[in-house]
Parts: C-alpha cells; structure tokens; sequence
C-alpha cells in the first residue's frame, strides 16, 4: 500500500488544475485530501503500447496523478511487489485513492471517466458510450490483441517466453489476422472521421496506440489502407500522442 | 427497421414487470410506447456462445425483450439483411429504441445495465464496475478469445474457413494458452465465491458461457482446476444457465 506524502504533494501541480470548468473544486477537495495525507489516484506506469494508451487518455481528458515507472524491460512487473497490483504481471495498473488497485486498459479508463466525465472520451450518454464500447472492442480483439500476439510470439519471443505462454507457430497468422481486420476496417472508415463518426474516442486512442506500435515492431499499416492512413496522420496531429 | 406491431405486444408480458422495485413505472413507459406504435429494444439471437452470454445476462436482471433468430449455421449472419446490423457480420445484435444497432456484446451488456441498473451485474458503484471490467476483460482477451479461436481454427476449421480469417496451425497453441490461463485463475479463486468475491457478475456469466462451450467441442476444463470446477458447479445451479 502506497500511502501519499503530503511534503511531496505541496511540491507538485494539483492534478485537476488544467480541466475544464466543474473540475476546480474537486481539485481543491482532491488537495485538502492530499494535504490529510490520504492516499491519491497514481498509475503504475512502464514502457510499452498499453500504458501509452492510458496516458493519452488522460492527456485527452486533462487528468494528471503522480506516476510510478516499473522497469518493464527488467522484469519488475513480474516480481512479487508488482503481482501484489496486479496478480497478472501487465502494466499498467492504477491504484485508486481507497489503496485498491486496477489493471486492465479499458477497465481504467472507464473507471477515469466516470470519475472525471468531462471531456467525454467513452460517451456523454449510454448511446454514445455503447457506440464507442462496440468499436473499442472490436479494435482490442480483432486488430490489437493478434497484432501484440504476433509480436510477442514472432519478433518478441525472446523477451516473452519468459513471462507469457508463447506458440511461435501462431506468429505469422496472427499477424495475417490483423492485417486482415485492418483491411475490413478500412472500408468502413470511408466516410467517418473516428471511428465514432465525429466524436473522437477511446476507440482511436487504442487503434491509434497499438497501429503506432505496430509500425515500429515489424508490422506497419499497409498504405492500401487509405482511409485509415489518413485517420492516423489525423490522430497524430493530436497533443496527446506525446504523452 | 422494425417498428414494434402493437397487436402482437398486447399477447405478450411486459418486459420489466418481473423486475424489482421502481421498474415498474418504466414497465408502464415501456407499454404505452408500444401502443404508440414506437420502437422498442430487440435482440437478433442465434445459437453460439456469444449470444447465450448475452440470453443469461437479461435473464439475470429480469430483462425480457422480443428477439429474431438469425440462422448462423446457414450463414444468414454473413448475408446483406445481417451486415446492415452489424457489419463485421457477428452475433448477436441489439437493435435500439431508435432503430440503430450495437454489436460486441460487453458492449450490450454496458447498454443494459444502463438502461436498468438494479439488479447490478457489472456493478452499482465505479469501483464495482471497474472490478467486473478488469476480470471481464482477463476472461474475453486471455481465454475466451483463444479458446474460441483455438476451435475455430481446429474442429469448427470447415464451417469458419470462408466466414473469419483461419490460421489452423495456431489452433493448438491457442488452445494451450486458454488451459495455461485457466491454470492461472484457478489460483486466483482459490479465496473466491465468483470472479469480483461475494458478486456474481458479467465476468462470471462470461467465463461460464465460454467453458460450456469448451466442454462441448474440444477444450473440456482440466479438473485439476478444482476451484474453477467448483464454481462452475456453482453457477451451473442458476436457473439463468437455460437461457
């Protein structure tokens, strides 16, 4: 349990300070908290595809915590203290002001947004956030999750047979998995702006984060892809992709 | 589009009346849409796991709507009629009161609990949400996925060879992490009732359709697992299981 230092606190900007209007004052109450000594938000964080996906989130929505980096490349969150957050070694992990802790990307950032709703980036209602829970789904499962697969078990292997059950065998058809999934996708971002139509959402933020991975790991986005080209260098305007 | 037929609504029940307090007056909103002749919620249902998780999950909550059987075994999900719903061709799908439709279904279970929080399946504060999201997500991304892609690419190779993307060499290893992650969660409800401690959830409703339908075509749950094998049993007992 991470108990938080009220020395340290005073040194650091509040983190609700930049949001938008309403956020003040939970700012102000997430201060005198602080200030009690009690414990606060803060994101186990690491290199990697996944906790890049949790930061832009928050870089999108204005929340800032403090951060504690776990040495991804030397194993820490294979290590006991780790498995303590979070019993499936992964990162990141977020440990909430009750000292409990949270693990799984979409898990996180829907708990962030319920806590801090505005700018909605799931949804301002029950509609939009089913529309973006759909496409976040379908990007996790089809697009991501063989993409990631097919590097842990092809150009990672090294690194993950150690940590994850690896089948090598299944590398180049994952990879094909993906890539074809890319292809669907590409046709139905013809006429959209997001993946949401105009709202920018988790949704791209994840497909973004895992595409930006992908290109550096050995599996970039076929340029016949036109139409999510396009999104990708639209996505890469934003701020928030340096976070 | 459907629009509702309010001859056929007057022969059924209503679909909240069954429900706890305070749904009773959304029952009364509900009838007096349908007399309106207006849309209502209906869900396109077809054999397969995918849907029976969402089946068990209304059952659960009470929820009762109209439903339309999709043949999937003669491929009627692939066809024009189904991609309109749902253009990655997948069931179920969940047409909303406004005629639009939403697939993927964590997604439209979110939408459900939404539009009728109590009972509470994912949860009924952000911290019990965000618990039911992170062992959801453990179950889709770490066993359900390679279990059902495990048997797509394997047993059910022929009927899924021209509807997905198949990579039959991955099969076996898909398999193996399925079983390498229920070993690992087996350790994990050594302490536990379900999946989020004394709640009985969307995670458990997932784990449960996935592994019956494991035991159906292959993936038989290793009874080594005996923590796992006694909850199974557990939830097995649920009137919910025969939705």
């Amino acid at each position: 349990m991470v108990f938080f230092d009220p020395a340290g606190a005073a040194a650091q900007s509040h983190p609700f300070d930049k949001g938008p209007d309403g956020l003040l004052k939970s700012s102000r109450q997430h201060l005198l908290q602080r200030n009690l000594g009690e414990r606060t938000m803060k994101l186990y964080d690491s290199i990697g595809p996944n906790p890049r996906i949790v930061r832009m989130f928050m870089a999108e929505k204005g929340i800032e915590m403090p951060k504690q980096t776990v040495d991804l490349r030397g194993g820490e969150n294979r290590q006991a203290e780790h498995l303590k957050r979070n019993p499936h070694g992964q990162m990141p992990t977020l440990e909430l002001d009750d000292g409990s802790y949270l693990s799984e990307i979409t898990a996180i950032c829907e708990y962030l947004e319920e806590k801090n709703p505005t700018p909605a980036m799931i949804g301002a209602t029950p509609e939009e956030r089913a529309e973006c829970r759909m496409w976040t789904r379908r990007v996790d499962l089809n697009i991501a999750e063989p993409l990631a697969n097919g590097f842990r078990f092809g150009e990672g292997l090294k690194f993950f047979q150690n940590r994850v059950p690896c089948a090598p065998e299944a590398s180049p058809g994952l990879k094909m998995i993906a890539a074809n999934r890319l292809q669907w996708l590409d046709g139905q971002m013809a006429d959209r702006e997001y993946l949401c139509g105009k709202r920018f959402t988790l949704a791209d933020i994840f497909l973004y984060g895992w595409l930006d991975f992908g290109s550096q790991v050995g599996q970039p986005l076929d340029p016949a892809n036109s139409h999510i080209a396009a999104w990708f260098a639209r996505v890469g305007q934003r701020p928030s992709v340096k976070a």
